[in-house]
Parts: C-alpha cells; structure tokens; sequence
C-alpha cells in the first residue's frame, strides 16, 4: 500500500521530482502531476495526464511537492494551504515559507530532526544553499564554525527553461538575464537590497543560519551566474573555532552523510561530472597555509536534483521513514 | 626620436603587446616583432615581418617585451639575457623572473617606484594577480589589509589560441584543459603542489606579496577556469586592520589610479563587457554586515590587456617617463 504524491509543477524541477520519485522508488501509487493547464507530458518514457492545479486537485494526497513558483500569486500562496486542509503534507522547493517560523527547512543529512515539528508544511532550501550547508555541517559539529566565505558558480537551469534558452540564445531567454550570458560571468542573481546584499545572497544567509541551528554565523556570500547548464558549484572558505588538521578535515569529508569525497588532492568534482548525480562532491579541500582554522574546498551538486528534486524527495522519505 | 621596441612573440599576447603600443602612441620609431618562425602577420591593419626570435635581433633594440612564453627553453630564459646585453631593457609578460629578488615585479598603478632598481630586466604579473592588486593597493594603503579571500573566474585566453581553441571544441584545444571546459567550471589552474595550491593559486599568493610589499599578508585564493574567452573576473573578501566604512571604501575605489567604478550599487562589470579595455572594473562593492573591517567586491579586466598587454607598455612608458 503506498502513497498519492502530488508533484505541482511541470518545469525542469517538476520533471525531475517525477523522476526523482521514480528512481529512488519511493513507495506512490500515483503520481499525480499538476500545473497551471492540463496537458500530457512524457517524463522519463512515462506519460502522465497534467491536471490543473487548483484546491480540489488535492483529495486524497498524502504528499503535495511543489516545484517552487513563488510569490503571492504562485502555486504554494495559493495552493499549499488548501492542500494541507485536504490532508496533505507540502515540501516545498520555492522560497515563499522558508523562513517562517513555523515551517521546519530541511536538508535530510543535516537537519532531519526539524521535521518533527511540522505544522503541514516543509520549506527545501535555495539550491546555492543546499550545496553550501551538506559540507558546512559536519564541519560545524566537529570544528565549530567562526565565519564562511563562499562565492558561487552558479548554472543557467536554477533559472528553470528561460535559463537554459537564455544561455542557448533562443527567444524564450529573452530578459531572463540582466546581461548576456553566453560567454559571460553574471555577479548578480536576483536584486540587490539597500544591505548590498542581492536576493540570492540574502538567502544563502538566512538559510544557512536557520539549517545550521547557527544564527549568528557570519555567511558572506557572493553569487554569480556562468553558462554552465546544470550544475551549482561553490569556492568556500571557512574558519573553525578549533584547530583542524588537513588529515581531521578529509576524515570528516569522507564520512559525511550525502557528500562523495575521494580525498585525493588532484581529484575534483565539475558541473558537467556531477549532471544527474544526486549527491554532493567536494574536492580541493586545503587548510590554509599558516592558519590551521582556515579551511578551503570546492563542492558541486546539481541543482534541479541535490539542489531541489532530490532534497525534496529525501524529505518525503524521511516523512515515510523508508530512508534518508 | 623614438625608440625600437621588440615584441617577442606573435600569439594572443604578442598581437596585443604591438596593439597597445599603438593604441597608447608609444613613442616607438620601430617595432620589432620576433618570434619562433619567420613569417608576415598583420596586427590591426599593419603588416609585420616576423623575424625569427635569435640573440641577434636585439641589436639596437631600446626596449623588448616578451609576450611570456616560460620555462627553461622559453624565449625569456634563452633570450631576455642576450637582450640586456646588447643594451636593451627587458619587460617580460612570464613567470621566469617575477620572483627573482633582483628584478622588479610592476603594476606602474601600485609599485612604480620598483622599478628605479632594475638592472635589466622587469618582470610583469600574472593575469589573475594584476587584476587582484590594482584594487588592493588603495584598500591597503588605507585601511591596512589583514586578510585577502579571492575566487577567480578565469577565461580560456588565458591559456592562448589553445584555451580559445578548446572552448569552441577545435583540434587545436585538445589536452589544454584536463577536463571539458565548454559548459563547465574548472577549479584547477596548472598543478597542484604538495602544499595544496595549483601554480596559479601559488603565483597569486607570492606575486601579491611581493608588489604589495606586504610578505605576511595572507592571500588565500581559489583559482577557477570559465567558459568565458577573454575577462578574468575575482570575487574579493579583505578583511582590514583599520575600520572602514562602506562610505569611505566607495571614496577609495573611485578616486584609485587604475580603477573604473561607478559607486552605483547596480552597477557592476562583466567579463564580455570589459573585453578591449585597458582598466580594471570593480562592482558589487559592500561592507560585510556586522564586520565594519570586512569589504567585498567584484573586479574584471582584460586578461590579455591590463592583465598582460597594457601592463607591459605602461612599464615601458613609465621607463620612458611618459606616463603611466
């Protein structure tokens, strides 16, 4: 007996929460897709009937996975509500809940333990983030953490299909971009605010904090688009509280829930490697020369799966208790 | 009266050693260029005779720059000697010299007093430092630097016509990279050495150092390739010994020789947009929040202009006393 799974959303993060569902086998009946028009889509060679999503489409639904179209008229304003009233519980993708309060943020290797508490909804983080905290966090608990710089390398695709034709040159790009970015390194993902801060940054911050358990950590991010397709990756810098040998740090890497780490020096992880792999990898790991509490490292997911599909997944399954 | 300049070498660098002397009305009567074969080239609508790059043809030669082909069979190790000999002084675009203790490493913008010393030859920085220290050296001179945390985004011109070659998947590009670089991040620039920094993080470090004059800074950079042609783009954390109010950083940048910044917030350069200029363009300039000491920006230049090229000729033209 399995469950009915929703999935709200047809776009590059809906195909894959479909196949997502599929290839880690989550344990669904039904997998029922739903979007702003009804229409057939093939995922994966399986097809499926789009249905509208609206309140009622939500009857009998164990668990709602939305895709992330955000902001007061978007589908989780609108929708997540009335689903929980049906009886479902919602994760997520989009930004629109995950700071409040109430809604626990999960990243299932860090912070399962905040599921516990949930009211009906459940936020998954920005895809930057994501990537940052499932190394962050092991460190935190074995090191403690002083500061985090991080600067990102960030793919078209977390922009959804407009990105990816933005990229391509093709019409649907049009003004996705503030700047052309074929060719070209974009320093700013979203808006800046009067803190300096832009959008995309404000959310690694924030998100950061609340994951962590760690509100008072300095995060300094600073976000940047490149034309790579898929694939989120990440030049961090970190001070820990205790002194941290390179021997300690590839110890805690190699052990580390959800990241794949070889150890070796010359061994590192790229955007174009990591498409369609649901982990995250992290290479070039250093202690920094003259400073045993500074650590350095490279680490990459990709961002429609660790950075979205695949965490959402995971959320569900430790909801299920099948496996994390 | 002018001068007779040789340009050694005809590749990315060379053509662009020979533009800007032309560009900036380098008082030059004559201009050599010499390289591996003899051929005939035209640089921006002038023709050349390339003559073959032997001891020889530095005869009368008042100053020779060296586009930087390195290493023990490269033109500077065979030649630069033979060029001071026969009376010429030596700018060279490569690594051979730069740390030498004998001869200048110049960025005229931040050290131009270095090259009273020279006994010949003068050594110009690595792309991916001279675009670091023309913003650094305001800060450091006026607020003291502590701490310098840099990732780059580094374009395929860097490496020559092959790095060109390898992003528009061309026969000529392959084994330039030692993974795909078209639509992928590459966080490995040369070799990584036993301390775990590749030679280009290692060039960043000691080359800063040194022109800075500040050996115990620690410099802590993380050295990436892009799909980007030409533009080296670093994401800059300094953390300062003096306080420094966002204000104040602003005033610095703007009024710092070298530097193009607006002091606009959204205002930020590109790779593809700084392409065929001569300065360096810092953007996203921000004080940390609660670390009045912490600054971050953003700053692109042409790596094969201001990062090779233009440099050069400034040298020379600071040699020549006839501006900077």
């Amino acid at each position: 007996m399995g469950y009915t799974v929703a999935v709200v959303g047809a776009g590059l993060v809906g195909e894959r929460l479909v196949s997502e569902l599929r290839r880690r086998d989550f344990p669904a009946d039904e997998i029922r897709v739903l979007a702003r028009t009804a229409r057939r889509v093939e995922i994966q060679g399986e097809e499926f009937d789009v249905r509208v999503a609206e309140a009622s489409a939500f009857e009998g639904v164990d668990y709602a996975l939305f895709a992330g179209t955000e902001g007061e008229k978007g589908a989780a304003m609108q929708l997540a509500p009335e689903a929980v009233a049906r009886g479902a519980v919602v994760i997520d993708n989009g930004s629109d809940f995950r700071l409040d309060p109430e809604v626990p943020l999960v990243v299932p290797e860090v912070n399962a333990d905040a599921l516990r508490d949930h009211k009906g909804i459940i936020a998954s983080p920005n895809c930057s983030t994501t990537t940052m905290v499932v190394p962050l966090a092991p460190l935190a608990r074995e090191f403690g953490l002083e500061k985090v710089i991080v600067s990102t390398y960030q793919a078209v695709s977390g922009s959804g299909r407009g990105g990816v034709e933005a990229l391509e040159g093709l019409p649907g790009g049009e003004g996705v971009y503030p700047k052309e970015i074929s060719g070209n390194a974009i320093p700013l993902i979203g808006s800046v605010g009067d803190d300096g801060y832009t959008t995309e940054e404000r959310k690694m911050k924030d998100e950061s904090a609340k994951i962590l358990g760690l509100p008072d950590l300095p995060v300094y991010p600073t976000t940047v688009r490149i034309p790579v397709h898929t694939g989120h990756s990440e030049s961090v810098y970190v001070e820990t509280t205790r002194e941290a040998s390179l021997e300690a740090v590839l110890d805690v890497f190699s052990n580390a829930p959800g990241l794949v780490f070889s150890g070796d020096k010359d061994d590192y992880p790229t955007p174009l490697e990591t498409v369609g792999e649901p982990g995250t990898y992290v290479g070039r790991v250093r202690v920094e020369e003259g400073s045993p509490g500074a650590i350095s490292y490279w680490c990459v997911s990709d961002n429609l799966l660790k950075g979205a599909a695949t965490n959402a997944v995971q959320i569900a399954e430790t909801l299920v208790g099948s496996r994390v």
